[in-house]
């Protein structure tokens, strides 16, 4: 408990610091009026849709008019055409270099990944072409590989194939790919210009690392079709439904080559990958791995004429130029709707993956990137994507990692690439004739381990048990429901958090620690000393309204008689109600502080107010309370409160 | 700007600071383990499901023991063995009298509520006398009038009349009624019991009184029906469709009689009320006006004969004791789903409107009500009146008025109310054979303009815009689309108003109050002055977490940005980020804050985290983000922070 020191020198620091307290108290009360909600919207609009200009020039090149204005523009557009000046033949050698490693992991993946978003292989390739060279002029990452990943390609997978079965019609499952594909662009692009990056935050952090483990097994899961050789599996996603086919199927007759095939080559994939992470040195042979075990199987095949003996083959890869797909594009269909739908889930989870993916990888480089820019970006390449039979593309975590550790300046590693997918196409079609798809499989299931973040989602559980609830949520709703579910759980249970916290706030008593005019919560800083007579609590939510108001009333007066009961020499006389952490007080707020006000002083107890905020002070002058209760009952701090009422305390003491 | 003194006397001052600063932020790193989630849910759970004993007996009379407990337990359950023992016949005779004021009131009230839950008068009157006397033995408050209420009879026949039409079948119309009712009593008695009274709070107070006068006005759009003689109108609520269907019937002959008859008593009833308001000794006259009016116009009904020239009357009005209906509930009935929906929207509905009535008048004469405790009672008052021919009764806000102002002492004035009722349905229902159905409806539709509260619509928009949206959300969706869907926008507003709170929360640069250690914002402080060389930073939300991370780093980065541009002579070296009112933060959060770190380091400025609460700083700690800013860059307070960084400058500039 505080003592009261009573020399007369003390007595008049004390009346000279209440003249002061006193006018911080004024200060608080007379502050101006916060800017209205009118205010707060035309400042959040104009920040949401006058952007362009930001987006196209950083601030450090404002525009000084004149030419300077269309060049600067340009610039922001295509940074290409601002570091391109500057390009240097030593970066470029490096960057080819990085650019071969890349496209040959990049052919064998693509035509897998295409396999996954059942699209015939050469739809793989085409995405590897066009997109990353639109990214290359208007994208800002310089590690980033753009091209079709895992995750996307399942996404579309299993939410197109609900509405058109891809086996029976092929033609019109590939238009609705290209249509949601354009969706997926536009939302993007969107997203971008318009600054509505923050939806893509709403998938958090644990969330996608769930989402993530729980999309590579399903990934995996559908391998099994490929490296058992069945010829038809279920079209459902889940684990039970997959499982539950895969067991029926091998009641037929299956061909145990394929499994061979391919788990030999996967162990092969895995064990250079094991090496090349021990030494750096040979890290090469990881990424060349892949590509040289579709060389060196093709061959097996080729010679042994194993597709004749049940080792199913690509056959058919078209080759050629990528195509033009506008005329393929439906806006007219029946489905245009759900292709939208499809469209906004893959053009948020392709975003979240890239911005993911260019963020580590610039800072590890210490650079900024600019999220709305790379969202235009994105959205650009995956709408010009649509247009030339491409489906949609984003950054690949591994190969980012692979482009990264090739050596590559810039992001013409991926120009390199694409020029090189590109030459395939045109000239080497003809040779992936007799590739086994067992192959195909084994190159995908290689590249799964990186998506399943087992130490991430160790760490969420350490540091928060409701975020690792998302991340589990979010797992298991891929794994037995279907990719939408899995998403749908993270984000009601994401937000049902948010909302849980402000309905069932926590109160802290508060208490003075020593030798300071510091308050703060008795069980945290246990060495925090109580005021005899005085009860300090804070409120620990950031809104008083409707959902909370009541609960809060309840426990603060719950707090009052236990705290009676505990300490039967000295009733509570005043109340001090720290109002620090509430930015926000509603109609239903100010309600239950009035029925507060009453209920305390018909148990004859003071209420006072210590710092409200802002917007707050302001609602309660207006709402009357502040002359309910008495201006001299809002301070600016607690100290200050409590230091009036020892004051008027000892003034009573003395007058006796 | 601050100046720094340089005497010797304050350098060793400084350092005596330094060391108790160093103590307050060890203070801050070393508290203890917060309590866990596991910790956490489980007091809620004892505090949701183990209230039984609390509810039944308040703090100051715990049971003893023995018999003792057996007499706490009921005089919890039943508050009347405790204040009956102390009844006066003074009191009773301010009962009785009260008693016989409000049956004046409520008999012709019943019949027209009735009329408007679309069941036969008497299912009115019966409401009438059960309930008030169950709530008597077992509710607290003493001044609420128990029975049918206006809206809570239209919410029943709008919601129910979708499922069965109460013209085509009366008979099972009636059931689903005392289903809905028993399962609205049974959800009111839970909430009581398990302690889930927060669930009313979801309709905020804004919602309330939006929702209330959309209900007047839907209400007094029904009572057209009788008041223009019209056989049948539309089964919609919505203000369009009801006006359509008027205006189609008066193309049919309709009889003006009808309309002449209710509005001259309309007229005569608001005249009463006016001059009772001006004079509160002419109080009585407002009371016993619709009384006064059922018998007047039945006589000139009954001597004029003028129910053969077009007037509509009541007709059958079945007397005699509340029969039992327990066998008409009907549990096995395929709409027992939709039945219990009915029933949880009235409960709500019905204890909101109860709950507001029986505070306001408690408080009106200083007294406590226990809001689980009202709960209970309420709960088994609607489940006795099921099982007696009863439909969903609550307190009326109208009727507790008039009981307030004719001097009711205690609850006993209900029960006088219930057994006058009781008499009229035996020996006087004949005599209302002749009332015309018009005044019924006058009777409601004077009734109506307390339920719209513009005045209080006024304040909310003064107070709170938002919360003015909720208001209008529920007045709209209640007029023109239903009850429902009315209810639905105001909650679904609610809540997306604490989610955008959530996700777009402001930060607030801070300075240095004169003469004081308190930093606040600059802002709403004209008068504070900033630090040179340092940005102080306060975060405004509650929580730091995937939907706000990264648009709170992006505002503080930005911030950095233009405090540069704005203060060329001294670039911004720290940034203090103030952590004070975040409670929570998850893993999302953390990301962002260590983005922030190596953004600003890679800038040359130190980053500093003041005041971290006990769970944001167990998280960062967990984290290794206290090891990777360092433990000396984390204090306690702003002024801590801002001391040591200054004296850390200063021994730079003396040691050059």
């Amino acid at each position: 408990m505080d003592t009261i020191p009573a020399d007369n020198f003390t007595v008049e620091l004390q009346q000279l610091d209440t003249t002061s307290r006193a006018e911080r108290a004024k200060w608080l009360l007379n502050s101006p009026e916060p800017p209205s909600l009118w205010h707060k919207i035309t400042t959040l609009l104009r920040d949401t849709v006058s952007p362009l200009g930001n987006i196209l020039s950083s601030s450090a090149d404002r525009p000084k008019g004149g030419t300077g204005t269309v060049v600067c523009f340009l610039q922001g557009l295509f940074p290409i055409l601002k570091w391109g000046r500057n390009y240097k033949a030593a970066q470029f050698k490096n960057d080819f270099m990085a650019g071969l490693t890349l496209a040959s992991l990049c052919i064998p993946q693509s035509i897998g990944y295409a396999n996954l978003a059942k699209l015939d292989p050469q739809y793989g390739l085409y995405t590897s072409v066009v997109p990353p060279v639109i990214y290359a002029l208007m994208g800002s990452s310089r590690e980033i590989a753009i091209g079709p990943v895992a995750v996307v390609s399942l996404l579309l997978s299993a939410m197109i194939q609900n509405i058109i079965d891809p086996s029976l019609d092929p033609t019109n499952y590939r238009r609705l790919v290209f249509t949601v594909t354009f969706f997926a662009g536009t939302f993007q692009a969107m997203f971008g210009i318009f600054r509505l990056g923050f939806l893509v935050d709403f998938l958090s952090h644990a969330a996608m690392v769930g989402f993530m483990g729980g999309a590579a097994i399903v990934i995996g899961l559908q391998q099994l079709k490929s490296l058992l050789g069945i010829n038809y599996l279920t079209t459902k996603t889940d684990v039970v439904s997959v499982l539950d086919a895969v067991v029926k199927s091998l009641h037929h007759p299956w061909n145990p080559l394929n499994f061979v095939l391919g788990c030999s080559f996967l162990i092969f994939i895995l064990v250079t990958r094991f090496i090349g992470r021990r030494k750096r040195k040979l890290f090469w042979l990881q990424a060349t791995a892949p590509l040289f075990s579709v060389i060196l199987s093709t061959l097996i095949v080729y010679l042994t004429k194993a597709d004749k003996h049940g080792i199913k083959i690509v056959e058919h890869l078209k080759g050629g130029l990528n195509p033009s797909s506008v005329h393929q594009l439906q806006f007219g269909s029946p489905h245009v709707g759900e292709a939208a739908k499809i469209g906004l889930i893959c053009a948020i989870i392709a975003l979240t993956e890239a911005i993911a993916v260019g963020r580590s990888f610039a800072s590890l480089k210490g650079y900024q990137l600019d999220g709305n820019k790379e969202m235009v970006a994105m959205g650009f390449m995956n709408i010009v994507g649509s247009l030339t039979s491409c489906y949609a593309a984003t950054g690949s975590f591994s190969r980012t990692a692979v482009n990264f550790s090739a050596g590559c300046e810039t992001v013409v590693s991926n120009i390199v690439m694409a020029i090189t997918v590109l030459i395939s196409l045109l000239f080497l079609t003809k040779l992936l004739y007799y590739t086994p798809i067992a192959i195909l499989a084994s190159i995908i299931l290689s590249a799964l381990p990186g998506l399943i973040d087992l130490k991430e989602a160790y760490n969420i559980w350490k540091l928060d048990k409701l975020d690792f609830l998302v991340c589990i949520g979010a797992f298991f709703g891929v794994l037995f429901g279907s990719v939408e579910i899995g998403l749908l759980v993270a984000v009601i249970i994401s937000f049902a958090k948010i909302i849980l916290n402000s309905i069932r706030p926590s109160t802290e008593e508060q208490g003075r620690l020593p030798a300071t005019n510091i308050f703060c919560d008795i069980t945290q800083f246990p060495m925090a000393t109580k005021t005899s007579g005085m009860l300090i609590i804070r409120v620990d939510s950031g809104t008083l309204c409707f959902a909370n108001a009541n609960f809060i009333k309840e426990r603060i007066l719950r707090r009052v008689v236990d705290e009676n009961e505990e300490n039967t020499k000295e009733r509570v006389g005043v109340l001090v109600l720290d109002l620090s952490n509430v930015m926000n007080i509603d109609t239903s707020g100010i309600l239950a502080l009035e029925e507060l006000q009453k209920k305390l002083t018909s148990q004859a107890i003071e209420l006072a107010v210590a710092n409200p905020r802002w917007s707050v002070i302001n609602k309660l002058k207006s709402a009357k309370f502040i002359d309910k209760i008495g201006a001299g009952r809002v301070f600016l701090t607690v100290d200050d409160a409590v230091d009036a009422f020892r004051h008027l305390r000892m003034t009573a003491l003395s007058s006796c």
